[in-house]
């Protein structure tokens, strides 16, 4: 499969998409550069970009042997990716395990509290409204998705939960929780798109507890190359 | 029936209740204070309390008739009303016709867009926290309620706002939104409990789309006793 990368469709915080000479094909280039708190925060994490795109494409491919849908076509390059082109629901889905970040920021439950059963929760995806929490009635009444969408998003996030939670346990990984996107191809269907990487999620050490993921960076913990290093390390052992 | 008004166990910012000399029943006393944004703006809406314990009743008796458990027992005089003690369960439940108020602010939808299915959204009912929106996989994991309860709650949410849209159409009034809460009985069984009145509900005048609730006092609109005696004495001749 050849293609050319074409005019940059857009450039966000940690990736920007080309368009190819193939209408359906888009090229992920992902970038070194970090936010956190809705962009307050701003750094560089060296060789992020070539991290995130080796372990997502990793997990796409796991997840599709799953029969997961996703927008994976081919890694191209370090940073660069060949995806489906799809039209991004403008809903972040965020799967949690236990209790941390914003859950406890916001609903007070103690850091670190486990679920019985893992928590779904959506955002609407919306800069100028920074990203608000949105449940299913309020995202149809808006018509960012349809019911059948919206439940089969649910259902995707649930059994990628499952898959990636025992992907990453046999690493000495848990997942604590994990952001997802995902979009809808041209002839319709939905499929997993956006990446996943030490950024979209929470890792944690299943001996140490040692945090293997973007909160060293937002919480100023130092180490942060060198946990998304033993990330990637340990991943594409895995793989191999 | 005769009980003894005993013991003030709660104050809130529109109600008191007090025990009883019957463990299963409490009194609910209506006060005229008001307040607006989480405690930030207070007043008195002179006469509220009187009016509020008046349409909660006759709202009530229509529901019962309409096959809706509710607290409410009998009326004791202006201010006090005999209900059956219930533990709250700490979700508000809002149900919405029209984007207004808080979910114009959250998603930036046109103040007043018409619903074509009702929002129903939870807050976790707790002060410190500021009553955040809650989803239902976010209110089981905090064990808030069981998935049974949080099933029937929406069911019966969605049947209240139904029999009440169509009492107030009858009346000339649009019901735009409005919040519930719901108990426990000690045996068993979810019941409507709290009050359903201007202070709780968003009325708009059908013709002239005049506000008759308590955004008048929120906005600083005017005319406030006005719109609740206006509520009253259409809601009272309606019911005769």
């Amino acid at each position: 499969m050849n293609v050319t990368k074409g005019r940059q469709l857009y450039e966000g915080k940690a990736k920007k998409v080309f368009e190819t000479d193939d209408p359906e094909l888009y090229i992920v280039e992902y970038k070194d550069d970090a936010t956190a708190f809705n962009g307050q925060k701003r750094g560089t994490i060296v060789g992020k970009g070539v991290i995130n795109n080796k372990i997502t494409n990793i997990m796409m491919t796991y997840l599709m042997e799953k029969d997961i849908p996703t927008h994976f076509v081919k890694e191209l390059s370090d940073r660069e990716t060949l995806v489906k082109k799809v039209e991004i629901i403008p809903l972040e889905v965020i799967v949690r395990n236990r209790a941390t970040g914003s859950f406890v920021k916001r609903f007070g439950a103690p850091d670190g509290m486990e679920f019985e059963t893992p928590v779904v929760e959506f955002s609407y995806k919306n800069d100028e409204l920074g990203d608000p929490p949105i449940n299913t009635s309020q995202a149809l009444a808006l018509k960012l998705a349809t019911a059948d969408e919206i439940k089969e998003i649910k259902k995707y996030a649930l059994a990628i939960n499952a898959a990636m939670r025992s992907f990453f346990l046999n690493i000495g990984v848990e997942l604590v929780d994990f952001k997802l996107e995902f979009g809808r191809l041209p002839g319709g269907g939905i499929v997993l798109a956006d990446e996943i990487s030490p950024d979209t999620c929470r890792f944690w050490d299943v001996k140490t507890k040692e945090k293997l993921d973007k909160d060293r960076f937002r919480q100023n913990l130092g180490g942060v190359e060198d946990a998304y290093n033993e990330m990637l390390s340990r991943v594409v052992n895995k793989a191999l």
